[in-house]
């Protein structure tokens, strides 16, 4: 029992339950796979989809509290795989709330091809700026190690080297394995931006069928889109 | 309170949340994107979706009326950020009474390959008499100056220089970002041509890849489609 | 009035209505697009969809009746405009007993392309013996004169020159335009058939893109899956 | 009468049946196509859905007993055509509790295209250890001879001479047909691997048109993914 305030435990499972559900219910993922992820106010611990459970079957009290050391913290449950990814994702950048890795099929066709999603457009432009990076594969050694450890250094080396932002950047694909991405907001957001992701993925599939040429929209354009929705000049949306 | 006939506005804006919803209920549209406006009857106001609310929760009360120069007539909350493109497209053809903007998947890839969509044979011939056209590329000037705005301007441009009319080509991508069509009948109307546009976008995207080497359907095959259907002589469906 | 036995009238208008919503329900056609007609015991009329009423409108006393001549028996509806198409296909082959015309996507595709759909597999064996053709144009002269009834003259000359049976080859591409198909059953089984239709069309697409080289499967795995569900020697399904 | 155990039947039957549901309700299959069966703990019979009977109105009842050479036991219907597979691929590996047969879209392109499906992402190597195969073609002797049989045969072939374990690799592409998977636990948990087989051949499709060049993940990773979720170091899921 190492979580002291119950209520925000139970707050955090609720949230991450009806993200996961979320997730599940737009297709992003069949059968178990995938997982969604939300932290606490504090950030000394995290919640995460349990392993291996049928989405029909998961209750909030199944979602499974774990530090940013991978320690479970409350749950007979065994977290998610991929909890050793989410934890280096977190530490990463302390403005990050939620995490979301799903199987979604355009997005995990790019992560096969091992290529980044060229920004072709304003959909694109609206939420992310640029192109969503594509990482190295991982060395053997890192594959036979801590394999998820190691996932999640693959990731934000990719970041260090590349000088990207995680809020401006809140998505990557692993090589040959899949999209993860992240919201400063909450679990519910971060699985938005996963349905956004597989959308940008697919229209840059077709786009690239049509025009193999096409290597990305005007750069104005695309920080005219983004800023529109984002930063302190941002006008779409209401007051808040 | 600039409105004087208040049944109107209340007409305009249920029909303008219907049609709204329709839109997003026929998932040319994902989240907050998209959107529709009517205008009234002597034209000196539409009626728009506003900007960033979900579908699921608006109220028809929340449309916003704005006049064609983008004043807010009534409402408390923020246009869609496309309308100044909405504004110049109502001015250019007293015909138009409704209009929609999604970011359908297929015809937002024709925008982002920069291609017009070539009509390929009937079901194209019966809706659009042409190709869907693709406007040129907006300069860095005019997406750092008032960019909707411009967005109208050059859709204008395109139609002026091609000597396009707006009701035989209800529709155009605009390069890089998407769809816009609308209709001289109803805002409902005008969301039907939108899912027509995709699906016709879906098909010539397969015919192309099928066959590069087709580019469009006998002219004659598509003018009696699009009589057929339109005009003086059309006789597909019931008497008026 | 010129239908005698009301009773059998009613029973075709029932099954007509029953099966252009299935046909609807099953995205075979968006809007008003697409019908389905089915013949009289006696030949001496057949009843088909109204033009341009709304699927979700329709009510079984709309369906038209119509003699093979186009003559509107019963009802103050217009007919589909493809009428005569239909009414010359049940004069071509007398056992027609119900005929589809849809817009399903990738059949449209196919048809778009000016390809037939070759015989790919066990798929398309089992339902069509060999490919599914596609055929010439319609003259400019053709398509200015009687147009619906001279698509039907062209899919007649195709089957003719071609020497295909109406039975073993139950639907044809027309070029540029799209797919009709027919049953010797019922409606609805024409309309599950449109199903199959489209379900191969878009089977043959992937296996081209994937395989350009892939022209047919063996015949004689076509004729042993076709052999299966038809003819004397059929043993797939249950004893009659 | 020569199944004894009744109870054993009617929990067989009912598995059988809400198996074949899901195949249908998951959209794997059109019509009355596709089949599953599941053996009996001794397998000694298996109960396989009845031939061309629509799902929407099987009963459990109707699922058909049979023994291993094909002798209908209990059942006054017809068993699926692709009963003699079925038996064969019992008799290879006494591990195997339950067999699919789909028409899936993408799964049968492949066949149709004569391919393997690479294992070319984490997707794939979580389910199937390397490629998912594909068959050489039938003989048109085995065509014309015990057809379903031989198809049978060619399986067995197959993994014989690739020297290939039917629980590692839990599926095969017929050529020109399409797929058959099986699983060592339930009748359920081999259409859920139907479901994940047309996924990797969506994704597998969508990869090799982005990148044709792109054959195999890293064998590494695939061993890795492989690994985490079977044999007796799997960490994936619960505690059993």
């Amino acid at each position: 029992m190492k979580v002291k305030d119950k209520n925000e435990l139970a707050t955090l499972q609720k949230a991450v339950l009806e993200a996961n559900l979320l997730l599940y219910n737009s297709k992003l993922a069949l059968h178990t796979w995938g997982n969604v992820s939300a932290i606490s106010k504090d950030r000394s611990y995290y919640v995460i989809k349990p392993s291996g459970i049928p989405y029909e079957k998961m209750q909030f009290s199944d979602m499974v509290a774990v530090d940013l050391e991978n320690n479970v913290l409350e749950s007979e449950l065994n977290p998610s795989s991929d909890t050793p990814t989410h934890s280096l994702i977190y530490k990463a950048d302390h403005r990050i709330s939620a995490i979301v890795h799903t199987h979604s099929p355009f997005a995990v066709s790019w992560a096969q091809a091992g290529k980044e999603i060229p920004a072709l457009g304003t959909t694109h432009a609206d939420n992310f700026f640029g192109a969503i990076p594509c990482t190295d594969s991982l060395t053997d050694e890192q594959i036979n190690g801590e394999y998820e450890h190691n996932t999640g250094l693959v990731i934000l080396d990719h970041f260090r080297k590349n000088q990207l932002d995680f809020i401006a950047t809140p998505g990557v694909l692993v090589k040959e394995h899949g999209p993860f991405c992240w919201s400063d907001k909450s679990a519910i957001d971060a699985v938005k931006l996963a349905m956004t992701f597989e959308e940008i993925a697919k229209m840059a599939f077709y786009t690239k069928l049509m025009n193999p040429l096409q290597n990305q929209a005007n750069p104005v354009l695309q920080r005219k889109h983004y800023n529109r929705k984002h930063g302190k000049n941002a006008y779409y949306g209401q007051k808040k």
